[in-house]
C-alpha cells in the first residue's frame, strides 16, 4: 500500500547520500500520507546502496508498524513527535552533516549572517536545550528529542514554516517542508549555511547578524503572499 | 532571436554547477548583445539540470522582457544595472559560492595576499556599503543592489576592467568580464582567491597585503598593452 | 591458500581510496584468520590501483611471511602487535586520513562532543604517548608503534570494542573491528569525527565533552545486549 | 623530437587538474633529457582540457626554444634556473595548490608536524625571503625567481633531494623529483601536507615541530642507503 509515498520517501533518502549529508548510514528521511496518518521512513542501519523503496517503513500517528518486514528506523519517534506536533509538514529529514552537527555538538545556535540564510529562515537556525537524564535514559529517548524541539518552538513562539530546521543539542539537524522533498532541499540549505556561517566567525568572531530590513525582505522574497522569487 | 546570446549565457549557467559555484539554485549568469542593447539571463528559481538554451530570458537595457515565457532571474535589474553603468563589459555572474560569500557576509573585502589574486585582480575584491532601509525596502531593491556596486565603483575610482569582481555586503559575489564565459571563469577565481585568503589570515590575522611591485608585475603580466602570458 | 582472507583484505584496501582516507600510497588494511593464526596485509609502497587480491601477503603471528612474492606492508609489525593484543578483532586498518591526522600530530585526542561520536566510541578516541628515540632508532619502531598503542590501553584499562580506534602520537589513526569491513567503517568514522571536533573547537574552543547520561545511551543504543539499532 | 619527453611532460601536466592541485590554469610540469640538455614544457595559458602531447614545447638550458609553435609557459626561466642549478633532479612542477599557495601567501615554511611530511621532507617545507623590486621589475622576473629559491638552498645548505619543495614568499609552491612523475607525487604530497599543518596549527598555535629521532627515522625508512619502504 501507499507505493507512491514509499517511493517518495525512498528517493529522499537516496537524496541525501548524493548531496553529501550522509556520513556512514547517519540520516533518514520520511514522508506522510495526513489524510490515512500514515508515514513512511527508512528502515534502521541499512546502508543507502542496498535500499528499495519496498524496504520503506510504513508507521501511523500512534507509533504501530502497519507494513513492513523491517524494523523502522531507530529515530522514527522524533519524526512522529514532529508530524503530530506541526500539521503543516509533509516530511522530515534528519543528517549528521558535518558543518551543521559542528554546531550542534557547540550547542550553539547558527546565527544569520547574510541573505543566503534569510532566504529560507526568518532567524537563527534555533538549538535545542539539552536533554535532562531522564529524558535520555527513560526508555522513550526518540520521542523525547522530538519533545525538546516542540518545546522550543512553542516557548519562542516559532512558526515551523519560518524556521524548518532545527538543531538537536549534542547531536545534529532536523529539517521539514511542505514535502519531504523540500525537506531535503532545506537540509542541503542548512550544511551550506553552516559552512559559510562558521567562516564569517573566523573573520569576524563578534559578527552582527543581519539587519532586520534585509532579512525581512530576502525571506519574504520566498515566501508569503508578496513573493516574487521562482515561476508562479 | 539571438540563438547564439542565448546558448552563451546558457553554457555559463550550466558552468556554474559544474564549477562548484552553486549552491541550491543560488546563481545567474548573463551575457549581452551591446549592439541591439539585449541580454539573455536565466529564468528566476529553476532548477540547473532542467535548464534548456531556449528558457533564457531576453531582456532590454530598460528592463523589459523582449522573449521569454518563463520569468528572468529576480537579480536581472542587478545585472541591467551593471551593463549600463559599465560599458565594456559583456557578461556578468552572480553566485553565493561558499567562501566569497562568507567575506560578504562579514562585509569584508578580499585583501589581496599574494600572486593568484593579483592575476585577475589589480588589488583587493571589494565590498560595498550596507544598504539602507530604503534601498531595500523601496520596491526596487535588486536595482538598488545594482547601484551600490556602481557607487563604490564611482567613489572608489575603480575600473571594473581592473577590479572585475564585487562583493555585496552580507549578500554574495558578482563579477564581469569582455564576455559571459570570462565572467564565470571570474567567479571561479573570486572563489579560490577567497579561500585561500581566509587560510592565510588564519597563519596570520593581521598579514599585510602584497607589496605593490609584484601586484603591479603579475597584474600587467596577464593584462594591457604589455602583457606577455598566454598565446598571442 | 586463503584466497577469502585475501579477497577481504584485498576489498577493505580499495576501500580506503574509495573513501577518501588515502593521500598517495599511506594506508592499509589487514585481516585475520583466527584459527589458523594468519593475517592477510597489503605489500608494501604499492599503488592502489595496481593492487590485485593475489597480491596481499600472508604473514603468521610470529611475524613470519607464509605467502607472497611482494613484502607486506612496512606497517606489518604494527598489524600482528594489535593482532596479538587485542584477541577479539578480526582487522586492523592504518589511514592517514587528514582530519584524523591533524589531532595526532597535535598530540591531543578527539575530545567526544556529540552523538555522531558516541555512537562509535565510549569516549574521547585516545592518542600514544610520543615514542622514545630507544623505541624509534632500536630496529623495532614498528613493532614498538604497537607496544605503545597496547600499553595505552593496558595502563588506561580500556576494552578495544569500546574504543576501536588510536591515535598513534605524530603520526596517525589505527582502527580495528571484528572484521577488517568493520575497521574500514571506523576509519571513515574516525575521519568524519575528527573534521567535526574541529569544527566544534573552532566554534568553542573550551567546549566540555558530552554528558555521561547521553554518551552511555547512544553507544549502548548500537552496541552490547540493549542495543536496538539497525535490523537484527 | 623527444617524443617520449614530451608525452611524459604532458602526462604530468594532465596529473595537475586531475590531483585537485590546479585553479583554472595556474600551474605547470617540465620534464628534462639531461643528455640532451632540452626540456620540454606545458605553452603557456593553455586549457588542460585542450592539452595534447605535441603542444609540449622544447626549450634548451640556455632558454632558446628548439621546437613547437605555442609560446611555453611564462614559467620556464623559473625552470630552467632550477634544472641548472640541481643537477639530479629530472623534472619540475610549479601549482598554485590552496593550501600550500595559503602558506606561501603568509611567508610562512611549512613546519614538519609528523611521519606523513617526514616521509617526504628531511624538515619544514621552506619559503623564500621576498623578492625585491629590482628583481620583480628588471625584466627577467621568472628567472629572478629560480634565483631566490636557489640562493635559499645555498645559503640554508639545503640538499634537493633531502628537500624536494619550496615556497615561493606571496606566490605559491615548486617540487622536483628524479623524473616529473615524482615531482608530481611531491606536489601531492605538499598540499595534502599543508592542510594539515593548518589544521594541527588550529588546535595548537604554538605545537613544537617533529622530534629529530622521528624525522630521521621516518625520513631514512624511504630514502637512501637504508631504506625498506616499498618493493626493490
Amino acid at each position: 500500500m501507499l507505493e507512491d509515498l514509499k517511493r517518495e520517501a525512498y528517493e529522499a533518502n537516496l537524496a541525501l547520500p548524493r548531496e553529501g549529508l550522509i556520513n556512514l548510514t547517519f540520516g533518514n528521511a520520511s514522508a506522510i500520507d495526513r489524510a490515512k496518518g500514515i508515514f513512511a521512513i527508512k528502515p534502521s542501519g541499512v546502508d543507502y546502496a542496498a535500499l528499495k523503496p519496498a524496504d520503506m517503513v510504513l508507521v501511523d500517528l500512534d507509533g504501530k508498524q502497519v507494513e513492513g518486514s523491517l524494523r523502522p528506523s531507530s529515530d522514527t519517534p522524533t519524526h512522529r513527535r514532529l508530524f503530530l506536533a506541526f500539521p503543516s509538514i509533509g516530511g522530515v529529514v534528519h543528517t549528521h552533516s558535518s558543518h551543521a552537527t559542528a554546531f550542534a555538538q557547540a550547542g550553539r545556535a547558527i546565527p544569520i549572517f547574510g541573505t543566503t540564510h534569510a532566504d529560507y529562515f526568518f532567524g537563527d537556525i534555533p538549538v535545542t536545550r539539552k536533554m535532562t537524564p531522564a529524558e535520555i535514559g527513560g526508555g522513550a529517548y526518540e520521542w523525547e528529542t522530538g519533545n525538546v524541539i516542540v518545546e522550543l518552538f512553542t516557548q519562542q513562539k516559532l512558526d515551523p514554516q519560518d524556521f524548518p530546521a532545527v538543531l538537536v543539542n549534542r547531536h545534529a539537524p532536523f529539517t521539514w517542508g511542505h514535502n519531504v522533498a523540500k525537506a531535503v532541499e532545506v537540509a542541503v540549505a542548512v550544511e551550506c549555511i553552516a559552512d559559510m556561517a562558521l567562516m564569517s566567525l573566523q573573520l569576524n568572531p563578534s559578527l552582527a547578524t543581519i539587519e532586520p530590513e534585509l532579512l525581512n525582505k530576502h525571506f519574504k522574497r520566498k515566501h508569503g503572499p508578496g513573493a516574487y522569487y521562482g515561476q508562479r
